[in-house]
């Protein structure tokens, strides 16, 4: 893999940018990786893990004479970073985010985005329960989709660039219109988190009335819901309030038919149970007809490698 | 391992009862293993896979003469079977069974249980996705726990002989009320599949809306729902049709739970989702301390071995 960027920006030094720097060296796709966190001790793990070739104070710093920048803050700070950077965004340059939700970070980051600047949202599907500087890894995209949602009137030669560079660090990248996208996004991933903290909060409560057994018996069904559920609250606190709209209305469904299928048990319905179970199964199907499937279900999140492969 | 028992008979041929036989096989802990099951097409499986040492058509048959008789028959077909195998159990024989719910196998099977007999309602927390009587593996019950409910006045010895031969088979063994088993499985297993389920169904409305992308970008936390979705329908039905009131119960604090998280959703509470997030977070600490994770979370279900150690 050859040089797609002379410099890339990292904004934000967690999960996904330490992930971009370890996959960036890895693979030799820039000739060098900068970066800035807000918080003074993420900047100084940055610098003590050498995650980066270049820690920054402050943002503006980090993007001035970058090729490609990369918002890895939550939603809920991308305005602010927007207008931060925005003055000091080199012509030509590209600026992209990962954020779970598009429609939200358009229009906050969108209005600061000078002329001549390509805007290319963006939003990679990998992630674990951990966060942080040190929590990245090399392979974390591998095999992952990396879903962009360029807007109207976008500069083609820039989208074809930055997904070279995103398929450079193994990610699968598609392109979708942005409201399709929270839309999507809603059902497979942030309703399912919602449902995941919520199981998780009604346990907590009964642990007290069930002392350990909880915990302890954990591994039939409910562990899963435990490790999404100590995913990075700010990010999701983010996720939930900017995509209210398509959230509220996944839920709303869900709501409706949890309690057809609650109603079933208390009548003691079990040919209706017996027939929706039976249709779920087709859903599962398709996804292993659709290559989505592994032995290792990791709701979309790649075990981390060998510690000696963290880099 | 030495033979624990000499005859044991497995009732139903599924993945419960097929891994049992391999697993009792590849430890030596039965003189010999006969089986049964309802359907000829199981029967007819089982011998052509010469799963275990003698098929018979009736359970009756299977039972005569064993001195361990396993129920494996989804919970609702528990009270049937074993009205018919009752006369035909040998005096100082235990029974055993492996429903998902307790206090409801104990009132179908108890008052068939002659004098003489030992009757220990017993639950493994283990399965796979798969059915029937080729997804057996010996090494499904390897560090599951398997829980028994032992009944007041019960024989100690036959509990223990049976804990002896659950550990050689790998299992971790604990005892437990049953009451407070159908408790706590109602909120570790129970309700986190029978939300599952919803969720699918949910996903399968839609996925008329947005085409085939819910199903591609599945492995964004959507994944591991259909894996749990696509279990056994019968023996689903029955588990929720027999544990009614403590899933109606945890399903009750769960909507609640669920509306105020939607509630502050809709209102913008950006603390109040920030909080409970990072509340959940301690469970999840307290499920690493409690030894209970590994890095394939798996809903409780191992992967299978790789196809040479299967048997």
């Amino acid at each position: 893999m050859s040089k797609v960027y002379d410099r890339v920006a990292l904004i934000g030094l967690g999960l996904i940018a330490s992930s971009m720097a370890h996959a960036i060296r890895w693979k030799g796709l820039a000739g060098e990786v900068v970066g800035h966190a807000k918080s003074p001790e993420s900047r100084a793990t940055a610098l003590e893990i050498g995650l980066v070739d270049r820690v920054c104070d402050t943002a503006a710093e980090a993007v001035a004479g970058a090729d490609l920048v990369v918002l890895c803050v939550p939603v809920g700070a991308m305005g602010a970073i927007a207008a931060e950077i925005a003055p000091h965004l080199a012509p030509g340059a590209t600026v992209t985010d990962v954020g779970s939700v598009k429609q939200a970070v358009v229009e906050a980051v969108g209005p600061h985005i000078p002329e001549g600047v390509h805007f290319i949202p963006g939003h990679p599907l990998a992630g674990t329960e951990h966060s942080g500087p040190r929590a990245g890894f090399a392979t974390l995209f591998v095999n992952r989709w990396w879903l962009l949602t360029p807007l109207e009137g976008g500069d083609a030669a820039a989208t074809a660039r930055l997904r070279g560079f995103l398929q450079g660090m193994g990610a699968n990248v598609d392109e979708m219109e942005v409201g399709r996208h929270d839309l999507v996004l809603a059902v497979v991933s942030h309703t399912p988190h919602l449902i995941a903290y919520t199981m998780v909060g009604v346990a907590d409560h009964l642990r007290r009335v069930t002392q350990d057994e909880v915990i302890k018996y954990s591994a039939s069904g409910f562990r899963d819901f435990t490790r999404i559920a100590a995913s990075d609250p700010t990010m999701w606190r983010d996720v939930f309030l900017t995509n209210r709209d398509a959230t509220l209305d996944i839920l709303g469904r869900f709501t409706e038919e949890l309690f057809m299928l609650q109603r079933a048990i208390r009548m003691g319905d079990g040919d209706m149970l017996f027939d929706y179970f039976t249709r779920t199964r087709a859903i599962r199907r398709s996804i292993i007809e659709a290559g989505q499937d592994t032995d290792a279900p990791d709701f979309g999140r790649g075990a981390p490698p060998p510690k000696d492969e963290r880099g």
